[in-house]
């Protein structure tokens, strides 16, 4: 997609030429062109922000206390940190700065980290750290940006409209807040929730664990900076405003969401939502900037976006079961789908988020909504690809599944590929473990408070 | 209400026989027995905690930083902050044994700080400091307790139903995620938004200030302590978490909340809520808590409460006009209310928050929805009160509104009376400013961007 990009300036970052004095497999992922951000821990240590290179994180608080990075930002001030909350908080010249000297940092002809003598606690395998929540997320909201998914959940959910898709749909991006602490990072465990569903009767609803556990397949963007109380961010400074994206997997108890969702929208059915370690900077995606599909009817003019937004990322996921586990069958694809379609672009969403002046600041995470195409392995979540659990979808080792099973473990692989290298998200993966046992759950706070 | 109160331990902190050696005048709303937390901030001088009474505010971190305070807590690290984000996270034994401390130490017969050289310091009058918010709200939600609002809203938003109130309204209390940085404290500017709202004919919606603006009348709690992902707080240890109370004004922007609220719920349209500046404790309310209304149908039994988590507490709405302003008259009440009531506790919405295990941090504010009852002048907003701006509301002067006004200030005032002393929560407070020009708005971030 380089062709349709959009840019005034080249930006040096992502020269497809670029090559590192770190090795980098072709197929890693993380050449130098990515330098996503994330925050890791080696065991026993503090956490601290680091870049992904090849199969190495790079140690930015290190590398800041050293000096390596002083060209005109504070690098201290903004990386000797537990985590990214200052770099977010400092707004996109900083960004673009600290992206800069990092690129020049790791290019094969700058000797100031290749050829220091501590270059070697600097550079450290990624298979040997842990990777923590990058920042603190003060924010989420998810938003319903795929026509395709929106048509879908309608057929299903309100089976009596005339018009599966809402009329609000093409003239706003539809979003809801969420829980902002319910974001967790790839590989926390996700315990199946329990909660009130519809009876079989239609009698008073019945309380236990979800039934219909699924995931839902999500790009979404990650902000820094911050509006003052009544002023929107117009749609032109969304760059100013839109650090990086996730891969995000917005888990859902269809069951409960079902029954509770009315006025309010969707609460405590969406109790977490998983996200890649990595945060793939606006920059390092610039090659994927492409325009959006066309709107019509025409979008109001806070809308109206003269950039291309959308971005042509693949997002793959896959799930592993028990029973394929232990007869050591790799994961299973379940779905395949691509983000440039998407109806509502970030820069959108952004718009729309702060129209009404309702501030923002640095850390919020907002879901673009599920990517789903129209073809079944385009589905991104299982309420979807199963039509509310009527046709299971079947595994190439004979399994089926309507919803997820406690031991299924679903990860998300996001990445765009480009001429001479890939661009990898990483993964938002989580497994299911059993419905926490709220009888045992009691007791223990009655003794505790007893 | 202090005969229905239910208490295995006398709290001596809420002693009516209690006096301070601060003058408190009978009406003030602050005597020893109240003692609520802010923030705030001396011209010049950074933000500091604090506790109100009488008119004066006692500076608690200098008071911490005297040793003071210093009985088993270790007052210094909870106190010497700009916020009271380290008091919430340290939990109920912490909260109990500091709340203790300041009792005794503003007791009539405690000479450490009556005495103290450097009293003058660290009692200041109220009229000289500015308030401020006095904690990074984490989360916010709010609930749709009351069932006279609810029956109303009903009626109003879906005037073809069978049944006004929805069918789960009395199975679980009917929450939604609000944007946790839109809560603002008393006396923040609130700027009238501009969104989208549908057009008279039907045909694409229209952009513009928003013509329905309006407040909901409402008491939230605060919570402090953490559960971790995928634990469900159960009901009977609500009382961990739940740090206390203030009043809020969740400002809704009704014509823009109608056009978007399907199926994701209101989102842009409750762009901002402003707090009373003071925190009221759990066990300053202690006499004031009463059982809710019987619940029938039964509910679910992690809803079941046995404690009594109702408050009495009255809710007065007062509204100052331009008009009003200019000829010398006091502010108007427009709605009074009490929220004993209330459909739904504080503990059983915290229970419900997490009964699907998504993680809350210290700094949740939840509202517990709009505080209304059947007669009009207890109607908690103006879309109730109005029925939607068919009956216009007219205040003594004759002067009409069906919604707000720019210049009008909304002031909520809280508090609830016992025998022998008022207990305030001061007045979550806002006045409408002219919309935002988008325009210029988005010329500004032009001129910037270019």
């Amino acid at each position: 997609m380089p062709d349709q990009r959009i840019s005034a300036q080249p930006d040096p970052t992502v020269d497809p030429a670029l090559r590192s004095w770190v090795e980098v497999p072709l197929d890693s992922g993380f050449p130098i062109q990515n330098l996503p951000y994330g925050v890791f821990r080696r065991p026993g240590e503090m956490s601290r922000p680091g870049v992904a290179i090849g199969d190495q994180v790079v140690d930015l608080a290190g590398v800041a206390g050293l000096g390596l990075l002083d060209d005109d930002l504070d690098a201290r001030e903004l990386l000797v940190h537990p985590s990214l909350d200052a770099l977010l908080a400092a707004g996109r010249p900083t960004w673009t700065a600290l992206r800069r000297a990092l690129s020049r940092l790791l290019r094969a002809d700058t000797a100031d980290l290749r050829d220091h003598p501590r270059r070697g606690e600097l550079l450290i395998p990624q298979s040997e750290v842990q990777m923590l929540l990058p920042f603190v997320v003060s924010d989420h909201a998810d938003f319903y940006g795929s026509i395709e998914h929106a048509t879908t959940m309608g057929r299903l959910y309100r089976p009596g409209d005339h018009d599966p898709l809402l009329p609000q749909f093409r003239h706003l991006p539809i979003g809801g807040h969420r829980r902002a602490r319910g974001v967790v990072v790839s590989d926390t465990p996700i315990a199946r929730p329990s909660g009130l569903r519809r009876a079989a009767d239609g009698a008073a609803p019945v309380y236990g664990a979800c039934e219909q556990l699924d995931f839902e397949v999500e790009l979404a963007f990650v902000t820094g900076g911050a509006n003052p109380p009544g002023q929107p961010i117009p749609i032109e400074s969304a760059g100013e405003h839109i650090f990086g994206f996730v891969v995000l997997n917005d888990w859902s108890a269809r069951d409960i969401q079902r029954y509770e969702a009315m006025p309010f929208g969707p609460f405590a059915s969406k109790f977490m939502a998983t996200v890649s370690p990595w945060v793939v900077t606006t920059e390092a995606l610039g090659p994927w900037r492409v325009p959006g599909p066309s709107q019509d009817p025409p979008v109001a003019e806070y809308l109206r976006c003269r950039e291309p937004w959308n971005l042509h990322v693949t997002l793959e996921t896959r799930l592993q079961t028990r029973a394929r586990r232990e007869r050591g069958l790799p994961p299973a694809v379940v779905a395949s789908t691509t983000t440039e379609r998407l109806y509502w672009s970030a820069a959108q969403a952004l718009a729309h988020l702060t129209v009404t002046g309702g501030p923002m600041a640095p850390g919020g995470v907002y879901g673009l909504g599920t990517v789903s195409g129209w073809q079944p392995e385009e589905k991104g979540c299982l309420v979807e690809r199963t039509l509310n659990g009527a046709e299971p979808l079947t595994l190439d080792d004979g399994e089926q599944r309507t919803f997820l099973r406690d031991g299924d473990e679903v990860s998300i692989h996001g990445w765009a590929d480009g001429p001479g290298y890939r661009l990898s998200f990483g993964a938002a993966r989580g497994a299911i473990a059993a419905a926490h046992d709220p009888q045992r759950g009691r007791q223990h706070a009655l003794s505790r408070t007893r």
